[in-house]
């Protein structure tokens, strides 16, 4: 099964689906572990990695290729985060075709314009394209894609742009009209309230999906009674995995050896086991069975 | 001043370098920020995040393309563990003049044969190519090299494959006769005996460099007492943001709401700011500034 | 249809496929606009197209760079060249994944040691691994693969190596027996005399393979009556390019003006139909149509 | 020295520089063995090989690419199309620095909006950006640069826009106050007027480029004698290699053998000679030379 049609499967399923932001193979990994049922392929987290502003500064093949590597590794969905869509809408029907070549079950893209800045930065530059130019987005999107469970999630910034309720409304049904399969609504208030009125209001037949980075108190009944399908964690793994190497670091630095060091490893099994490096002592067992067989080896 | 240059100094004004491990360009700039000499791109780490085995299975261009990242958002210097060279002398001439221009300050290969395991995997397949195979790569290296000051560190597996002390000096020996610029002498015993022996008895005139996965208590005075000049922490970092992940995806995915969580989390500001954020601002008043001088803006 | 199931379908339909050898998606394109059956990703044209030595100096992922992109832009299968297999057999394993999922139809590998040179490099060295060796990347290959379709093509090298028709039809045999969905004998003696001597004997039921760069004068109808199912012009498309750019090149360097140049060019507007530029015009039309419908446009 | 430094000794060493248009590492090769004193690497001819429309479509990493895979097999310098600049001012930062890294000698923006259409695609959409946005790309272009001899052209399509002679000279000069290195006036005119009635009434001190695609009767020593410093035959290697190909592909498909075909090939030799294979040959007798100096060979 497609990993797409599994997202759409899940989606049906399950009252809200929970969505880990990962930002290579291995944190994609770990949410796969963790029983989350899809990954977030977020670009604010990929740009940090790659010690790159979160500011259409790296590119698609740059985003495409550490996506590939988490569906390569991971057997549950992926979803991209794919900003603005690198262009105008022939720059988006590539990208689909590519992104969907490449196994990724859904892709995300916004209404802002390009170069776009983080949503979640102070003073940061927060203009919108028109409805219509976003919509022309979204068309090319649908036409691109090959298969119907090909999930495209439309995300409008209008509520961090100040532009609204209403506005953010009204584009969320244009969106859907064009063809968009879910609608991402950002807010970057501290607590739910916004989305929330957003969602209460909303009476699209697609799904709502949140990234409750700014509202981090907002608990899960809570999405789920206002009919949020999908909840995205995006950076909080990033965030941990800052925070654990910045005092590892000053730790090692400040400490003579290593066994003075108090922040907690995993050990090397463990991630000899994350990156089945076992899993080719099995493969060359099998070979060599197979050898055995063929008469090659006693 | 090249890095390769700047690791040359330091090796000459310091007791002892001290290199982290990257995998990154985060964790690559988390190590400059906290004060380390140099940063360690290992396969191990760098596999890891791939959800790849350590098993040469990575290419060179993969490889070099983390390596590239560190290089262009960090100051000081980036050693590329470069495994067994990718192939024979003719793959690590090329490789050579690839890092090279990439900026890289120095490479490692070592003795072991193509495809390699990771030295520390239990009951992993450990052989060595002959002495004159890995003399014939280092020549290939040296002969390669533009620059005489960028470093080819000759890592002997030797210890660990078991083959004996004599063997370990012996291969080192001829190593440094054969251009290497330093030697890293790796171990898995859980001591720092085994390596103290071989530092002890070396004579040659080239740097010596360790990594102590493990045998971590030894501390820096002992490897300076011991003529250990460089010492490589290649994978804390690695482990201890695989520990903070696994801990918060196993909380989110239990609690309610992200304010639950107990993990400690960097802020957004701490991330945007590794990530020159506000760079971006600083450029754009720059153009600002000079758009004002030239008259198009009042 | 995945195309590994166009190719078999062919092969089954047909007395002899014609596979015409690129190194780029504009040759392939080419390759498919003048009705070849199947593309030939070739090493050696892909490496000359990268001014580097057929010596395994590529990597996978730049080879597999350059196929991708073939397979994004013709329909017929593409069959790519993947020399030794890029290490041992758990390299072969992660080659198979990374290349089926691509899209690729089919791969070769040959049984050279590693790091390879030309087959038809004068006083090249031309050393073979065990047949042994060689079986047990067959079966790490067939043990890889998703789909029976895709296709894992064996390519001795015994003729070349001097080794004599017999150890030429056991390896053949052998490597039919392991998991080889087709053999590929090569020769570079300059009539086919040698590679009718070996299909004659061969008594296999897997489909042969020939690449008549050496013996030009072989003809269809002697190829089909041997017993020969698929021939591949590897690399006429590479060295009639080679020869028209250094012709005109020369040219534009002694002459005055470009009217006074002989060489007979495409004029941009074939090569922007080669690129579909006027499919842009006809996405962007079939998105105003769309904006239309919505009301966005009058 | 850098091959921006030789670029730049060369403008003031001859009366104009003649550049050809390559669009793989071995087109540029035959480009310098051809006696051009630079190499363009064009988005058109790129992207044309890349089966892609050149309408902004293959990102800034796959151009690089390409670019860098020309610097590394040539020595000439590489001047690199690098369209309107993948986005605004600070993907034009970003841009410049990746540049300049990767060895390029120069690079070339133009002021169309984003995405672009190919100049001379007929009925194609040919709008510019404000003269003050591109004078803030020339900016953010000028800040970024390391190195006072890398150059930025500011390529103007104006004329090819409709804007009228005035427009195109008032652009010119506010690019040059804004720090371009050169100018590149591009016409899509049948006969050179166009352009020399710009160049004769240029009175700014940068020097003035052309690509003469749609006037190709216009001699050197009339650029020369209008002040053209620089003349880019940008796509004849292109459109030639598609011409031989396509002509020996149809041959090949309707003849039986090889021998039949009447296309002017090239041979392996040349082929081999032009990657270096020998040198791999040399590289490896070098290598036994040491390796016998050192006792490890009689």
């Amino acid at each position: 099964m497609l990993t797409s049609e599994i997202l759409q499967k899940e989606l049906k399923a399950k009252p809200i689906l929970k969505v880990g932001g990962a930002f290579d193979a291995m944190s994609a990994k770990l949410i796969e572990i963790n029983g989350f049922d899809a990954i977030w392929a977020g670009s604010f987290a990929i740009s940090a990695t790659h010690a790159l502003p979160d500011a259409s500064i790296m590119t698609m093949t740059e985003f495409l290729g550490v996506a590939s590597n988490m569906v390569e590794s991971c057997k549950i969905p992926v979803i991209a985060d794919c900003d603005t869509g690198f262009g105008g809408p022939s720059n988006i029907s590539h990208m689909i075709k590519k992104y969907e070549n490449a196994g990724i079950a859904a892709i995300s893209i916004e209404d802002k314009i390009f170069p776009k800045q983080n949503s979640l930065l102070e003073n940061g530059r927060q203009e919108l394209i028109s409805e219509k130019e976003f919509v022309a987005k979204i068309i090319a999107a649908r036409e691109a894609k090959q298969n119907k469970e090909f999930m495209i999630i439309a995300r409008t910034e209008a509520l961090i742009a100040g532009m609204g309720m209403n506005e953010a409304l009204k584009r969320a049904n244009a969106y859907e009209d064009a063809g968009a399969d879910a609608i991402l609504i950002h807010s970057k208030k501290d607590t739910s309230n916004e989305v929330f009125e957003f969602s209460d209001m909303w009476n699209g037949n697609i799904p709502l999906v949140v990234v409750p980075t700014s509202y981090p108190s907002v608990n899960l009944d809570e999405l789920i009674s206002h009919k949020i399908r999908m909840v995205i964690y995006a950076n909080q793994s990033l965030r941990v995995a800052h925070a654990a190497m910045s005092r590892v670091l000053q730790e090692i630095n400040k400490t003579k050896s290593l066994t003075e060091v108090k922040e907690k490893m995993s050990t090397m099994e463990q991630i000899f086991e994350l990156q089945e490096m076992y899993n080719i002592k099995k493969e060359e067992d099998a070979v060599e069975e197979e050898l055995k067989k063929l008469g090659y080896i006693n």
